[in-house]
């Protein structure tokens, strides 16, 4: 699954540039281009899953968010965030800038980084 | 597994009062008593599973993300944030106040509630 207008799937795809910082075999983890938090990574689906899909339980119990977490998980003790601090943070439904499904890791603040939840 | 001396632990018991929204074998959906936005709602897992244990990756691949965010995703539906736009976040090592698995639904503003990611 791949969309040839989604500035995810170019990332993914090596035809836009990046810094990576993790990849397992479903997800790929990179440096938020615009950050708002001294650290911000995007963790991005390798396909181009859309937000209606994974939201609407396309994607319920097939492995899909345990994969997932195991990728979120492995960059947040990665990034030493586990000792330090970490906010995981999935916007969707019009709060999203980006229909291909992708979850944000905020840190490396003293206080929770984006905003009081 | 139960921790008596905690507050989630005691919500789920039925020990002390809450205003639930949802329910799933593993997972209870309540409403916050403090929110930071007009729709604020809190996904506790039913037993005391604390935060460093999910992150250091004790649930991998065991189904327990697939099944928490069966729960969310249900929660999201239910509450119609699918529409109107939906914000989940996650807080540990530090950000958090308490040490017992648990996710934010936050919703019901017409901006990104609680904060810009």
């Amino acid at each position: 699954m791949y969309d040839q207008n989604c500035l995810f799937c170019k990332i993914v795809q090596g035809q836009e540039p990046c810094v990576k910082v993790l990849e397992t075999e479903d997800f790929l983890v990179i440096e938020n281009k615009f950050p708002t938090a001294p650290i911000h990574l995007l963790v991005l689906d390798k396909q181009h899953r859309e937000k209606n899909d994974t939201i609407s339980g396309a994607y319920k119990n097939v492995g899909y968010w345990d994969s997932l977490f195991t990728a979120i998980n492995e960059t947040i003790r990665y990034k030493n965030l586990d000792k330090t601090g970490y906010k995981l943070v999935n916007n969707g439904a019009g709060y999203n800038h980006f229909e291909h499904e992708h979850f944000h890791i905020l840190g490396g603040s003293e206080n929770e980084p984006g905003g009081t939840t």
